[in-house]
């Protein structure tokens, strides 16, 4: 028994509550090593002897990384508090580990045990519910359709005329998006999220001048309005950018500064490190990155943060929108998040927040800030399996594993599960253009745990390389439009809102990972069904057996909606993949 | 080299701020596995190839404890934010440790690293700075000292005529510590934390039936002024008990629900669970552990809350009290105690908020809710090793490193060490009434990083078994009271208050740990001396050498105040010690 590997504390994806009477409780171990595991639970004024007997429940082995097991159980303490600990078994040996370390058996003393003190509502993490059955679509606005051309800056190029660079305009606007919202109604998306679209210095408008106003390339406040009510009348939720770590260069507050120097009454909004402040050679204040255009905002001043929190406030209120997505959201403070949180939820209280964090973001997700964050590392392990070749079966079912056991069940359920945006590379362009591919990662996002995102023209076989390459003009010519692409992600999607398991409703769980013939299996199994998908990741014509016990069953393939005999076995081609439907 | 006891995960005891510039990063091995361990760092947005050269930062080896080694860095990053990894070497192999896991060499893949996005001022956990030099002395009111006849209770026996009873009255009051506030003053205390004074149905007060009013056994609001003036003159400061986990069963909301029952306004303020409400022969309402008379306060209602946050404010705005201690902190919500901070702290800035929790306390000294808790976990292995005779010296390092190790140190430097309280019986008892061992008990922990805190007459020999044993009346007759123990724990307060290095500023690190003669060896170490502390904890002579380097130094016993001859091999007589002091 490796005791070294054993870890658990409380209160993040460990032990946590799940709603507002359900406790989860993991339990990390060497992989391989334990052959069972059971929770020691009681509560911590009823361990009597008499409390303590029957307070055994097993763990199920919920998935495994490259390192570790990882141990899942779900309990309803009746007085919503719990002391707890696990009982662990190798081949050899059994031990009891609790707070204190590990000892041979149970010793009976609650003060040895791991506690989670009292399962208070207010504290469970709860994202909106809407969000978890959404399918979203991000558009970059600059880039998506030029719907009123008279709006056009000024050394506007004809749409999709030639290849983006950092500083080209092609006009795209507010009308261009209500004009195609059929697009988006018939793919089958329920929510779209807008890169920002307050007036800006340049086409991707992350150096906002004004959170007030709308830039006028994309329309007025008017027309946005009427966009928000096109998209809800449409069944379409819509999520704002907003960029509250810097402002732009041009932002008046900014301007002040560089004007008045140390009189300026906005001397305090930023991190300046002395006076004279410039920007050249370097700029002598923070930034975001090291780019001068974007200078950090002083987020933990009260006029910074009213002012902040009143343009947050502002876009729910007068324009009704759905969600704010937090641009650099990990390098602002969390006490501004966390008032950031009780401000917009308490004008409408299902708005999501969605904080943009490319790393392990625990901290933000405790229920205080965040609904969720942008989901970078099931993009990794997602394109580094089918788009890249860069790892096997195995090893992406381990780096899946670890994402899903990094954060608890209810924050997984909401997770904001891109394949690519404004700021990588496109996926057909990573799969070297390979469609085949394109199709398995979309049929692995829109399966998945969480709530998934497609970015404006992947449905269609958009190409681009990073920034600017990523941000071509979307092509609206239909003989231009890869069709077959669009219909299997508008399949793919429909899947997903008529079987709650293909969605949140199914529980993940990997069946069986291939490395030799590349191909892995996975089930999505909710009350009613059980969802079985397997996805041939290889150039091969392979036959596959399905792990899977269909006695007595009557599986259905989803895909060609058939009935199926002889499910076992299955043949899959290259690139190809199977969905298989039973009911429990 | 074994992977999986290596582990670190950001924004807790593993990274975090120590101040508004300096970040601490830890990093756990294997006992023993580890020769030398690299931070490997840079700046996000700066991991160039000429970026990474030089980002090399060797990690000493903080402590170990039964399983474990922990490492440490301190680095202050230019622009606050860090990307950041471990290269960690064994005796026969190399490996790069990040967030993705384990590879052989530097990936230079900034993506690959641990990220501590930015270090914001508002996040940094900061304790107020007089709670690091500050002596604290609980004081049970009912049983310290009875000043005011007129005011005892009904039934209230002679001042110590008997040993106490659940529901026994000596009738202590304000005027009592008033009058013998000399007493602290000798000692050298300069802080006191009084358990609850509100108007209350027992001697504890734990069960409160209004936190407005002072209950009248003790005084009235004139003679608490009176109180906290003449400690403040003395320079003491006040701590009081906040019980806002539950109120008493007399409390009027309460009173009002079981008269009115689902008519009453108050029916929100607790957790109700049917009507009609009622107390037996089971209570149907959330208490606090099984107590009817102690029904749980609905901390999320905006007028409970309303209702608290008023108590804690009132008692500061009126009073000037300088600290709040939370009873059964932990199984009260988060967000109550984020909203509880920052009303305290905007009317006063350096009160001190002390939560009661048993067990592993990261999730409330975040920055957001507590200074501090109090450390069982300190007094467990104190009295283990020192009072009981339970752990040999080196577990006693063992438990004492997990302490340190499980928080920031700017955490520890504010915990409240306490040796016992009045829910545990008296270190005297515990010890089998052998004083020299209580001197050791009193030694270390005055020696120890965080704030300590002396049970109120523990200083003078006071007895006593668990409650109520151990809350028997304070003996005042000088020739009852063991003065030679007085003046011991009043030399080794004042040790700390003459040199920074006994206290907070003095870096605590185990020299040696020696299980056959039972000895520890310890150093605290500050930028002008360092203190070298050597406790025999065995009924021998024993002679030792101390693993300290002399050579040039002058060395001084602190103790006898003596210039030191010999000072690396050093005799100490059965549970004796030695204090040594070189100026660095």
């Amino acid at each position: 028994m490796l005791k070294e590997a054993i870890y658990h504390r409380p209160k993040n994806n460990f032990a946590y509550a799940y709603d507002n009477e359900t406790l989860h409780i993991r339990l990390r171990s060497k992989k391989g090593d334990l052959v069972k595991v059971f929770l020691i639970h009681g509560d911590p004024y009823q361990w009597t002897e008499a409390g303590w007997s029957n307070a055994h429940k097993p763990m199920s082995l919920e998935g495994s990384d490259d390192l570790f097991d990882y141990w899942f159980a779900e309990i309803k303490p009746e007085f919503r508090r719990l002391r707890y600990g696990f009982e662990i078994y190798s081949d050899t040996e059994t031990a009891v580990y609790g707070e204190r370390g590990f000892v041979d058996k149970d010793p009976r003393d609650s003060g040895f045990y791991f506690c989670f003190p009292f399962l208070n509502s207010v504290d469970v993490f709860e994202a909106p519910n809407w969000v978890k059955s959404t399918v979203w679509y991000q558009i970059f606005p600059e880039r998506f359709a030029n719907g009123n051309p008279l709006l056009n800056p000024q050394g506007t190029l004809p749409w999709g005329s030639a290849d983006p660079e950092p500083d080209t305009y092609f006009g795209g606007d507010f009308e261009g998006i209500i004009k195609n919202i059929n697009h988006l109604v018939k793919l089958g998306i329920t929510g779209i999220y807008l890169t920002p679209i307050f007036k800006a210095n340049t086409n991707h408008k992350y150096d906002t001048i004004d959170y007030m106003e709308i830039d006028p390339q994309f329309g007025d406040k008017e027309t946005f309005k009427h966009l928000i009510e096109t998209c809800h009348k449409n069944g379409i939720r819509v999520m704002l950018d907003a960029v509250f770590n810097h402002s732009g260069f041009y932002f008046e507050a900014f301007k002040d500064v560089l004007e008045k120097q140390e009189k300026s009454k906005f001397k305090e909004w930023f991190h300046l490190r002395e006076f004279p402040v410039k920007a050249f050679p370097e700029p002598n204040y923070d930034t975001f990155a090291f780019t001068h255009m974007m200078p950090k905002l002083n987020t933990e001043h009260p006029e910074v943060k009213q002012y902040l929190l009143n343009v947050a406030k502002y876009w729910i209120e007068e324009f009704d929108i759905d969600g704010w997505r937090l641009d650099v959201a990990n390098e602002v403070d969390h006490e501004f998040w966390r008032e950031f949180r009780r401000a917009v939820k308490a004008i409408k209280s299902d708005v999501y927040i969605l904080g943009e964090i490319w790393h392990d973001s625990m901290p933000w997700l405790q229920g205080d800030q965040f609904d969720a964050v942008m989901n970078y590392p099931f993009t990794n392990a997602s394109l580094e399996y089918f788009a890249k070749d860069k790892i096997n079966a195995d090893e992406f079912a381990h780096q899946l594993t670890k994402v899903l056991t990094s954060y608890p069940k209810n924050v997984n359920e909401a997770a904001f599960n891109l394949l690519g945006s404004h700021d990588t590379p496109r996926i057909l362009t990573i799969c070297n253009e390979d469609k085949e591919k394109v199709k398995l990662l979309f049929l692995f996002q829109l399966s998945f745990i969480g709530t998934p995102c497609i970015y404006y023209g992947d449905e269609i076989g958009l190409t681009g390389e990073n920034d600017p390459g990523c941000r071509k003009c979307m092509i609206w010519k239909e003989d231009k439009q890869d069709r077959e692409l669009f219909t299997i992600v508008k399949k793919l999607i429909s899947l997903r809102n008529k079987h709650s398991a293909f969605g949140n409703d199914g529980e993940f769980t990997f069946l069986e990972t291939n490395n030799e013939k590349n191909y892995v299996i996975y089930s999505k199994q909710s009350v009613d069904e059980t969802i079985i998908i397997t996805i041939n990741n290889s150039s091969d014509h392979i036959d596959v057996n399905i792990p899977y016990d269909f006695t007595n069953k009557k599986p259905v393939d989803l895909w060609d909606n058939a009935m199926l005999k002889e499910t076992s076995k299955i043949e899959l081609t290259p690139y190809g993949f199977s969905i298989i439907l039973v009911k429990n």
